[in-house]
C-alpha cells in the first residue's frame, strides 16, 4: 500500500462526497477496492483520511456515511414558541417510573415487572406462532379479535354474581395498553374542562392522561379500605362530577384493596349520582394474599367502566388491554380509538390470547405470587431492619409496591437524589398525588430485578434518611 | 348408563350451578366421570339435560358453561344519556375504507394493500427472530429504539440537498401506526378549537383526528400539481393558521404529488407565516412512475413535521410508524404520546427495522412498484372501457387509489349501494372533504385482492352509473 495510492483515491472519493447528500452510504471496501483496483489497506487509509476531516463517518458493522454538512449557525427553533403557544396541557416527558436504570443500581423506582417474573416461555411460543399465523399479516378488526375479547369479558364475568348479567364479548374494545384506555376513557366521558374525580394518591399515569385529556382533576383522599364514600358522595355533589377513577384492587401506589363493603358503597354512591366509575383493574394477576375482585363485575347497569391489561403480566412487548364498557359509553370509547389509532396489532393480540389460554399460564401465575410474597416481605424486612423511619403503615395484599411515608418534613427529592448517588432508585411519593401530597412518601417496588440486593437498598434509604434529617 | 344416575348427577351438577357465577366453565366431562364414578354416556347425558333446561351451554371443543341468568328487564343505559352529554367530537365508527369484505365481493373501497403486495417471507422471519431475541420481554423507550430512530431519520436525511441539515435520529418519535401520530401532533401543536389547514380532499383519518383533537379545519382547494400557494397564504392570513396538514407525496385520495416549484412554494409561504407543515408520507414506499420526494427532508429550520409510516408497506400486523420533528414540536410530540400511550411494542419496532434494512426488503419494493404498475392500469383501463363516466382527471404516479370523478348530479350513496348489492365495494369521495364536496366522486383501490376482477368491477360500476342516473 502506498500513501500516493490512498490519497488519491482519498481525492476521489472526496468528490463524489461533494455532491452526494449527507448520510449517503459509501460503496463498501470490497467494492471500493474492485472499483479502484487498490488493496483493503489503501482503501481503509484513505477512508480514514476522509474521516479525520470530519468528511465522513464509519459505523462499525454498517458501513462508511457521507457525513452532514455542519451549518455554521446552531438551529434556530426560537419561532417555534409564538407558534405552539401555551401547551395544552403540562405532562411530563419522562415519569421516574419510567426511567432506565444501569445494570449496577438496586432499581426499586420502577413499574414493570423484572423478566423472571414474565412467563418467558410462553411468550416466545405464542409469538413464533404467531408469526407464523394468519395475524401476522392481516388487519385487526376496530374493536379487536372476537376471540380476544370473549376473553377478557368471560374473564370479568366470570366472578359475576348471581343475577348480574356478564359483560358480552361485543362489550369490550382491545386496546394497546391500558394508558391508551385512560385518554380515551377519559375524553369520552369528560366533556372538555370538566371535572374527573381521582383518588388521591393514585396513579401518576391517570394524573397524566387526564391532563392531556383537557380534564379538571378532583382529589378524594382514599386509605386502606378505599375512599370515604360520604367524602366521595360530597365531591360528586359539590363538583357536579360524572366520573370517578379509581384502582379498588392493589391500588397503585398505596396497595390498598377495597374493602367489599366500600365496594359496594362506592358503587350505591356512582349509581345514585348517575356517574361512572372507571376501575382500573391493572394489578389483576398480582394478587399476593387475595385475588383481586373487580367491581365492574358487580354491575350490569353500564356504570363501571373496566380497564384491564396484560402488558405488565405477560410481557411489556405485548401491549395488549381493553376496556369493558356497556351502552353509549362503549360507542364513546370505541370512536375515540377509532380516531386515535384505529386498530390494535392482531398479532400482538393472537400471541396475548396463545399466553393466557395456555394450562402452564395459570400455573405460571401461581408462581408469581409465590415470588411476590417473597420479594415483598424481604423487601418489608429489609426496611424495619435498616430503614425503620421508613415506614410501611399498610402491607399490600397484592400489587408490585410498598407505599413508604416518611417522617414528616422530609425533603423527599432531596432524599431521592441522595439514594440514587448511592446506586439506589426509588421513585419520590409526589408523582402519584395529583395535588399537594399529604405527608413525604416513597414508593419502593418489589417487582424489579435483583431481589438479593432489597437490604442494602434499605440500607441506602434508611442512611439517606439519616443525613437528609440531619 | 341408566337414565336414574343421570338424573342423580344432573341434580348434584344443579345444585353446583346454583353457587356458581355465570360463565362458569363445569369440570369437563374425564373429570366428572372420575370424580362421580359415572360412565361418560351417563356425564353426557346429565349435561344434554341441563343445557335443555337452559342452565348450561356447551361450546363444542371449549367445554360447558353456566348459562348467564337472562335478567327480565333489557338492559337500561339511558342514565348514561344525561351523564354523557353532547360527545366532544363526532367521530365515525368504522369509516368504509375499514369495512371488512366477504371473499366473493370485488374489494376496491379499502385502504390497505392485499397481502400479495406484502413481503410475507422477510415479515415472518423478522417476527421469528424477535419472538426469540430480547425486544420479545423488554420495555421499549418513550421515543422508541434507537436503532429504528436511527433508520428513520437516515431515510429522510437521505435526499436532504447540500446545505441542509438532516435530521438526527433523536428528532424521531416511533409511533403505534401514524394515525396516532396525526392526533398527537394535531394536539401538540394547535391548541384547542384553534384552526388547522388541510387540503380538500384529504386523507378521512386526518379529519377524524382533528375532530378528536378539538381543532376547526379549514380546508384549503388543493389540485394535482397541490394547492394554490397564494389560496394557501390567503388561508394562512385570514384564520390566524400556525398549521398546515398535507400529503405532497401521492396524495390520498386524489394520487397527486405535488410539483417541486409547488413544494418549494407552499415551504416558503409555511416559513413566512412562521408556520408548521405536518407532512404525512403515508405512500413514500408506493411510487410507480416517480419517486416520493419529502419535503421535510428541504427543511432543517422545524417548519415540517414529518410522518412516515410501515404499516401499509410491511405489514398491517407490525403497527409502526414515525414522526420527525424539531426543537420545542417534538417535545410536546413526544409529551402527548407517553401521556397517550407511553410507549410502543419493541417487538413490532424489532421486527420493523429487521425487515426493512434486509437486502431483500429493496427488491421487494422494485416488485411491488411493478405490481403497482399493472394493477393501476388495468383499473384505469377497465373503467375506460366498462365504465367510461367515472372520469379519472390525474393518473396518479404512486400510491394506491384511483380518484373518479362521477358526472354531476351523481347520487354517491346511492351509486355505492347500487354497486354493493352487485358484490362491487366502493369508498363514497364524500369521506375524503374535510367539508362539503367538491362534486361527485368514488376512490377506487388497486392495491386491494383479485386484480383479476377489476374489468367485471368496472363494468358493475359502470352499469349502476347508467341506472342511478337514469
Amino acid at each position: 500500500m502506498s500513501d500516493g495510492s490512498s490519497a488519491r483515491l482519498a481525492g476521489v472519493l472526496r468528490t463524489w462526497i461533494a455532491t452526494a447528500p449527507p448520510g449517503a452510504r459509501l460503496p463498501s471496501t470490497r467494492a471500493l477496492v474492485a472499483q479502484h483496483r487498490a488493496s483493503p489497506g489503501t482503501v481503509q487509509q484513505a477512508l480514514r483520511a476522509l474521516s479525520t476531516q470530519g468528511l465522513v463517518e464509519s459505523r462499525p458493522g454498517v458501513g462508511t456515511f457521507v457525513r452532514a454538512v455542519r451549518t455554521a449557525r446552531p438551529p434556530d427553533y426560537g419561532w417555534q414558541t409564538a407558534a405552539l403557544g401555551s401547551p395544552r396541557a403540562r405532562v411530563r416527558t419522562v415519569p421516574p417510573a419510567l426511567r432506565s436504570a444501569a445494570n449496577d443500581v438496586v432499581a426499586l423506582h420502577a413499574g414493570y415487572p423484572d423478566r423472571e417474573l414474565l412467563p418467558e416461555r410462553l411468550v416466545r411460543s405464542a409469538l413464533a406462532r404467531a408469526a407464523r399465523g394468519e395475524p401476522a399479516l392481516s388487519r385487526a378488526p376496530a374493536a379487536g379479535l372476537p376471540e380476544l375479547q370473549s376473553w377478557f369479558a368471560h374473564e370479568l364475568g366470570a366472578s359475576a354474581p348471581v343475577g348480574t348479567t356478564p359483560p358480552a364479548p361485543g362489550d369490550t374494545v382491545v386496546l394497546p395498553g391500558s394508558q391508551s384506555g385512560l385518554s380515551s376513557v377519559f375524553r369520552a366521558l369528560v366533556p372538555g374542562g370538566g371535572p374527573l374525580l381521582l383518588e388521591s394518591p393514585t396513579y401518576w399515569g391517570a394524573i397524566s392522561a387526564a391532563a392531556q385529556a383537557g380534564v379538571r382533576v378532583v382529589p378524594v383522599p382514599t386509605g386502606p379500605d378505599g375512599p370515604d364514600p360520604e367524602e366521595l358522595a360530597r365531591a360528586f355533589e359539590e363538583t357536579g362530577a360524572r366520573v370517578l377513577y379509581a384502582q379498588p384492587n392493589y391500588a397503585n401506589p398505596t396497595g390498598a384493596q377495597w374493602s367489599s363493603r366500600v365496594a359496594q358503597q362506592v358503587l350505591d354512591v356512582v349509581r345514585s349520582r348517575g356517574a361512572f366509575l372507571v376501575e382500573d383493574d391493572w394489578a389483576h394477576d398480582f394478587g399476593i394474599t387475595t385475588t383481586a375482585a373487580p367491581l365492574a363485575a358487580r354491575d350490569d347497569g353500564g356504570h363501571v367502566v373496566y380497564l384491564r391489561s396484560l402488558t405488565k403480566s405477560v410481557s411489556p412487548a405485548l401491549r395488549v388491554a381493553a376496556v369493558i364498557a356497556r351502552g353509549p359509553a362503549r360507542e364513546r370509547v370505541l370512536a375515540d380509538r377509532g380516531a386515535e389509532s384505529m386498530y390494535v396489532s392482531g398479532l400482538l393480540q393472537a400471541a396475548a390470547l396463545d399466553v393466557v389460554t395456555q394450562p402452564a399460564w395459570r400455573t405460571h401465575l401461581r408462581g408469581v405470587r409465590e415470588q411476590l410474597r417473597a420479594r415483598r416481605d424481604l423487601l418489608l424486612a429489609s426496611l424495619r431492619e435498616h430503614a425503620p423511619d421508613a415506614h410501611v403503615e399498610h402491607v399490600p395484599a397484592g400489587g408490585l409496591n410498598l407505599w413508604a411515608r416518611l417522617p414528616d418534613g422530609t425533603d423527599v427529592e432531596q432524599l431521592v437524589h441522595e439514594c440514587e448517588r448511592s446506586g439506589v432508585l426509588l421513585a419520590p411519593g409526589t408523582e402519584w398525588f395529583p395535588a399537594e401530597p399529604a405527608a413525604p412518601f416513597v414508593r419502593l417496588n418489589y417487582a424489579g430485578p435483583d431481589p438479593g440486593a432489597f437490604p442494602a437498598g434499605a440500607r441506602v434509604l434508611g442512611e439517606a434518611l439519616e443525613r437528609v434529617r440531619r
